[in-house]
């Protein structure tokens, strides 16, 4: 009997975010594994750290930080994957540690491509930064039949301005040094006064302010949530 | 002190899908609100039917099946607001139970829109039947820098295909009797194979398989998901 790989949503950060079933899952957990980012500490890791039963098996999947190289950060997968795949061989349950939600812009789909096709995988969803940042600033997503796009700032100007005029509705992410050009994108179309920021939503420095009041260069958990709709929803 | 409106977020239809934040708000709940359609059962109540103290009161907001015409659901709406209003007004908290997520395509806006200019209003977030569809399915739903979109069924056919060429993954929704016309737009553009069928994830009879094997009508709680790229995210 070989074990199952387990990819476990943990959600934005606030540790009662969690499932029920995550939780349950990572109480029970008898090795864990989960990526770091060039040696810094596991923010998912940090989620669990109450619930984390002591002693068991780590396995940490250290990621080099090396833009435009894909090529070390698939050698550190390859390598945790086999890990990973020895615990399950073995008969061995593995919960990976995932933030947010497994699939959607998870680093959990690295470790599924390579071992979903070898041994049963479980996935539980988790609590997207998107839904957080939603609640945090008390704003909604998209009703009825609005259009909603979740929209990675990194893109090429052209097509993140195709992407804002076809939707009705968007959360953009991984904002980081893309301020200024997605600032300029949403001013260009009048979209400034319906644009929020969320900053850290649900962890502790949460901030929360008009996209005018927004920093010029955002950190990591930070997105843009723009609602076009005059609807009130009333 | 007035009391606090919370919109619970209970996520895709399994109980242990709930958060432990959802599932204290609950179990500790004095009064609760949720919508039903037409006298039906509550799907959001049913979630945690074994959560909920007995006898407390249970504010149902009935909405009529009315196609076309907002206006009596809107009046329903007014007065489950009013009633709601009276519990905050007297000191209680009323925790409204929200099936999925309260802010994407969640019924709650219509009572936040009405209460939270007078009321404080704390939003909890849920699973989204997006994210749950794509765990039941074990199929990533984004990656790096892919656009995600969400697209209600519904929508004008010319609407509906320029969306799916503008994004990289869609989760499409509300098919219902629109199954022909999606079916028909993915496969003009080869995207047939690429496209998976969900219907009621998570819940008893959950049914998930590839597009050409879906029913040509599709009930409410199903969706499909569609994942153009050609990399295995290795």
């Amino acid at each position: 009997m070989t074990g199952t790989l387990y990819g476990v949503g943990l959600g934005p950060g606030a540790p009662d975010l969690l499932t029920l079933r995550a939780a349950r899952l990572v109480e029970r957990a008898r090795v864990v594994a989960y990526p770091t980012l060039a040696g810094a500490p596991s923010f998912a890791r940090s989620i669990v750290a109450d619930l984390l039963p002591g002693g068991i098996p780590e396995i940490v999947i250290d990621l080099p930080m090396r833009a435009g190289d894909r090529a070390p950060a698939q050698a550190a997968y390859d390598a945790g994957a086999d890990r990973i795949a020895q615990e399950l061989a073995a008969g061995r349950d593995v919960v990976c540690l995932c933030e947010g939600d497994p699939f959607l812009y998870g680093s959990f789909m690295y470790l599924h491509a390579r071992l979903a096709p070898r041994f049963p995988v479980e996935i539980v969803p988790g609590i997207t930064s998107v839904t957080a940042a939603a609640a945090s600033a008390a704003q909604p997503l998209a009703a009825r039949n609005e259009v909603f796009t979740v929209l990675p700032a990194p893109l090429p100007e052209e097509r993140l301005a195709e992407e804002i005029d076809a939707s009705d509705a968007l959360a953009i992410l991984k904002l980081g040094r893309h301020m200024p050009k997605i600032r300029a994108l949403l001013e260009a179309r009048g979209l400034t006064a319906k644009a929020t920021y969320v900053e850290r939503a649900t962890l502790g420095e949460e901030r929360i302010c008009p996209l005018a009041d927004a920093p010029d260069s955002a950190p990591y958990f930070s997105m843009i949530l723009v609602l076009k709709g005059a609807d009130p929803w009333l």
